[in-house]
């Protein structure tokens, strides 16, 4: 076994315990050591779950113990959530009962600032070394596998999905999670790393490349140890898997702040961006454009002709819903972000003609929703034309609620054009974006109405955007991404 | 009275008629003919409605009038839905009937790029200039006026605002309605104006400067008929009043979209985006970055230095809320934007010391939340120091709400943070931006707690973003609008 493959089978074994200690378990709600022994409760895991507080007691139904050495079985893995000070004991003590993995969100060490803390950090990753003990982290929240049943906060989705994600950044995970969940953005299985004092973003990158729940790989990154190492397994990982990489510490103030968050040294942003973008990974820049881009990477087929070598620089795209205004702007975007938007090709303009023939030559593309009104044509249909066309290469389609709902029957509307919507993205080749707006309405009955249009086409595998603005920008990013593929 | 003047007294008298009759009136719900009267119904307008339809009959409970020359009354303002080919004689009637407003739904003129068409509308702006009856549009939606009960749609905002709003295109203030009403974008007046064949956007411009009731004014525009005569206009609005224009035609591609949608020709973008910044107003690209502008615009206190005329050429920015990746990834942005996002202020420094001593040296700024946690300093009380620092010029305040929903009183701390929020807004002489998440959740009770959330920062004039992104981006667009302001 190579040194890689054998880091891979250690973090495989990790994301697999047979048992969890949680050292610092504690019965406080408040708590992240109650938080941690009722997370795995309800995610659903399976293997002992053994709280350790020198207390003792009961915490959720499971009894403490004093101390690791107490307990009665093996113990795979351990969380701990004591103060930085006892953590060198807690290693000895993980090395005496045989345990492999440590992963803590113990914090206070480099990030601080403090010459103690990192002399202690220092320390710890020795101590560990010395006693055959791999660490996550220090400060950092852990693993994430729902299908396995281990989370470290209870309101992560349970639902399991193609994303690896390997963060420095717990909350980062939130925030995904958050933001990202009402549009499938769905972990197969995610990790927060902290300070990266052992394990860190390689050997998951690594893992994630090979990991066969993992379908899209993304990264939120502080720092690297190593530049080099870094973008090599980079490159691998993309050469192999979708990845989306965003980069915390850009800038001066950002680097500033990546240091008492997690220590990390951050590095010129000009140099990293050319390495990530050699490497054929998509960089990022904010946490919009990384849902977005991982909710295209998942959920969006690459255009054909890529997959048979040709390039795509300047690809043809088509939107058909709302209108007015919306359109002509959709247009100027596109081309402001170096896609075309064509007028309707030829065939789809011959089909309009037979069709509507008082349309002919007065609709073009985008599809205004509000010319077609009342013509007998619908949006979908010509949708439909403009994915049987050889002449467009990528597809919008805006469901347009804000029209919808200014008419007696929005709400059918809404359904009927989402529905429309899922048989086009059933069968067409090309990428295929959806957008339907944020269900952010003070109305519940409207807010009912888009979650469940959104939550259909979520199921259904589409890609959903909350404005055209992000769908066209993120056809735009992966447009430059499939166009640079060789394969 | 200048002619100037003279033209905003006819559009008042116009956003307050006496009497309205609907052309083309109807009782099938499926049409505008019937949306129209319902609006005025629906929106209280107080005023005489008159339908008129040649079958007569009744509509919605009122009388249908088979002609104009049949209405009892005086009529002040006529909407048509009938179809293009009977619209001289309405003039005709309009001018018999001593009608000084027509408004035109009735579109299928110029726009559809039919040389009849065009024909037609020249005939239709002779006709109505040799009748003395000003036109609205044609291809337009007309006037929204919710505190005079005028609205075109039923589901527009009964709210009044401070916005007035001109905009070549209805469906547009649809999507501002949409997803900008839960953020507090309520309008004054608005007026969709079409092709713009008789009162144009020069008109409407001049009108908004001087309405008492507008504070902000917006606009979406695909073309002018004179552009020296425009950006002279728009210089005198901005100099009024903060005036965000919205361009759409800026592409080649856009360009001949607008054509197809309200007949506009386009000009060049860049010697338009030019213009309109030497006007002073805000010039921004996309239907999110106008809704955010005209929040901000709306909803923050421009920074107090402006006002003497200082500058405020990189303002120095501070967060609060959220953390880890977040707090870094805002440094960025902030800094990417021009934005400074200095460390924490020695008195600020100076007090977190003496509240939290373990803190000190480590917090910095964007203050992240989570190291906060448990020291028994809150995120509020740091920005209540933040805003009285005079090293610093704007404020971001981040409810941080997935963080919170975490928690086991996640509803409760939500709310608590939102009145903290409120206070500081109360009493802040800075610019101060409130980041509070979609209601996108899937959880009804999530949403229910992030909408009532938003619901209390809008009621209290609190200006409420979506993201930390679009806050920033903002607050960045903002200050460069104010940093160039002479005052």
């Amino acid at each position: 076994m190579t040194s890689r493959a054998a880091v891979a089978a250690e973090i495989d074994a990790i994301f697999h315990p047979g048992s969890i200690a949680v050292v610092g378990a504690s019965a406080n709600p408040e708590t992240p050591g109650y938080d941690y022994v009722r997370s795995l409760q309800e995610f659903g895991y399976e293997g002992r779950i053994y709280p350790v507080n020198p207390k003792g007691g009961e915490i959720l139904g499971l009894p403490v113990y004093a101390s690791l050495g107490d307990i009665p079985g093996v113990v795979d893995y351990v969380i701990s959530c004591i103060p930085n000070a006892y953590i060198l004991d807690l290693v000895r003590d993980c090395a005496a009962a045989g345990v492999k993995a440590l992963q803590l969100f113990t914090g206070r060490f480099s990030e601080t600032g403090r010459a103690d803390d990192a002399a202690l950090e220092d320390r710890l990753r020795r101590t560990a070394r010395a006693a055959g003990v791999r660490l996550i982290g220090p400060n950092c929240m852990g693993l994430l596998y729902p299908e396995f049943g281990i989370s470290f906060r209870t309101d992560m989705s349970r639902k399991s999905g193609p994303i690896g994600f390997l963060s420095q950044s717990g909350n980062l995970l939130f925030e995904l999670t958050h933001f990202g969940e009402s549009r499938g953005l769905r972990f197969s299985k995610a990790i927060s790393y902290g300070n990266a004092l052992d394990l860190n973003e390689c050997d998951f990158l690594e893992y994630f490349a090979e990991d066969a729940e993992t379908r899209v790989i993304g990264a939120y990154i502080e720092g690297v140890r190593d530049g080099r190492a870094f973008i090599q397994t980079l490159g691998r990982a993309s050469s192999r898997k979708p990845t989306v990489v965003l980069k915390g510490g850009r800038t001066d103030a950002g680097g500033r702040t990546a240091v008492s968050h997690t220590a990390a040294l951050a590095g010129s942003a000009a140099v990293w961006e050319a390495a990530v973008r050699q490497s054929g990974a998509l960089s990022v820049a904010t946490v919009e454009e990384l849902v977005d881009a991982l909710i295209g990477c998942a959920y969006m087929r690459a255009p054909a002709g890529v997959h048979s070598g040709d390039r795509l620089s300047r690809p043809r795209l088509a939107m058909v819903g709302a209108g007015g205004g919306r359109s002509v702007l959709t247009a100027d975007l596109c081309e402001e972000l170096g896609l075309r938007v064509p007028p309707l090709p030829q065939d789809v303009e011959a089909k309009v003609a037979e069709k509507a023939p008082d349309l002919a030559g007065w609709v073009t593309n985008p599809v205004d929703q509000s010319i077609l009104a009342g013509s007998g044509l619908g949006g979908a249909q010509v949708l439909e034309w403009l994915d049987e066309s050889p002449a467009i290469d990528m597809l919008v389609g805006n469901v347009g609620e804000p029209w919808a709902f200014g008419r007696p029957n929005g709400e059918a509307i809404v359904r009927r054009v989402t529905e429309r919507f899922i048989e086009v993205a059933a069968k067409t080749n090309k990428p295929f974006a959806v957008v339907l707006g944020p269900s952010d309405y003070a109305d519940e009955e409207r807010w009912r109405v888009v979650s469940e249009a959104r939550e259909r086409l979520v199921e259904a595998g589409v890609a959903v955007f909350p404005s055209v603005e992000r769908a066209v920008r993120t056809l735009a990013r992966l447009a430059r991404k499939w166009s640079s593929r060789q394969d």
